[in-house]
């Protein structure tokens, strides 16, 4: 059980933002998605070597963002990666993008689908992936899960 | 008033695809993007005109996707485009993404605000951008709003 | 033999700019390859097909990238692709991003080499596959090949 | 003067590879780009201040890159950045992709031209600038410039 959310850090760079001098929305699903890398891999499932072995893929199933406050280049963000729901054989993680003030510049959910190869969809997430998953789960009111 | 939603096509270009072999989901974004800005030329309010003016800005508040079927490298996708929801400040858009059989490959949806400036919500949509969204306004039970 | 480059067209979208109002440089590759995968597929070697195949991959070995004038939100770009090298197993190919007055807004080059296998260069380019280029091929001094 | 080329590092994320299974090639210019701009920031001339103040602008006129091993989605890759050319009103950075042996997996070149605004180019490069490039500065047999 961990005490904290899982942190990324990173910095709005150029290529974040568009001519009307902000962040462009769909960027922050790129930030999310190197978060989350950096995340299972401080869980021990580096997504890379799970798409290698090809056994276990957990595509997306949905993904949504709420956009609160302009980020803008040079900005620094820190990402809080947290699991928001755990099932049998779907999770959801979410975001929380902070700026260096601490306020909350966005907000990004992903929700993953285990399946075991293109078209079926897995029994159940392997127990090992379950418990990482598990220790980072921060349920609605904010209580860790078990 | 329309009797079709406004369409949009594409291809799924290698850049789209990622080590899965599927569209990275990310990317459904742009093509949500490119579609939005065909719409909005459609309906006479172009987007980059609207940001180099200055004076009518629509950024996103939420954004989001839900992914029914992978989509490929070379798949050619049409995006069918309508106003969801259309109030005193702000509208939402949704995307269809139609695979070459006519199945839904995914959805989207986007939210976008009216700021005047940086800081302030705008008083209301202009009258002309209001009509000419209504006009693609299709609602829940998929009647043609007024 | 053609008489005319190929050519393929886009608009400038939000997401190819960035906060100085202008394209971000790397997006014109993206363009590249989008024109890349329309001439390919015209003269009958869709790259999506060739990477399922597995057969013929066709990797760029180098890309390169000359600016001339800023490219805008909203304006729209032809891009003329033809064949500027063709070798035994190699060959470039070149771009020119043409504005609405037809003015030369950037060009761009991209060489590609035949792999049979992820490590293994191939022994020489398919004889239909380098007729296809050669058709499309001018010379420096704007000769077309033979 | 430094002995040390400046270095940035990252990992190749999902979102870097496409269906052939690796680095998609334009994507090696945004990871140049968050180099650059960690560079930039190092000697002192963050970009997006300089943008934001509007008087220093050092838009792109060339990009190139060579690929010489494939990279793979997870692969750890170290950039050295180093200057290139430094002349009068523009200069040339170069940046070499490293893979985790220490091998050359790519090389890239960017050129910048100062300009002062849209449409005038600067005069000359403010000494502070030229200084802050000029210690980083590598020239062809890898002496370091003065």
């Amino acid at each position: 059980m961990t005490s904290e959310p899982f942190e990324y850090a990173f910095r709005i760079r150029l290529h974040d933002t568009d001519a009307a001098g902000r962040l462009f929305f769909m960027h922050i699903f790129r930030h999310a998605q190197d978060a989350l890398e950096a995340f299972m891999e401080h869980i021990g499932f580096p997504i890379d070597r799970m798409i290698r072995a090809g056994d276990i893929l957990l595509p997306l199933t949905h993904a949504e963002a709420d956009y609160r406050q302009p980020m803008r280049h040079g900005d620094a963000v820190r990402v809080q990666v947290s699991v928001r729901d755990l099932r049998r054989r779907s999770f959801a993680v979410g975001y929380r993008f902070l700026d260096e003030a601490g306020e909350e510049a966005a907000t990004a959910t992903t929700i993953h689908v285990l399946v075991t190869d293109e078209t079926t969809v897995g029994e159940a997430l392997p127990e090992r992936l379950r418990a990482g998953l598990a220790a980072h789960w921060i349920q609605p009111g904010g209580h860790q899960g078990h």
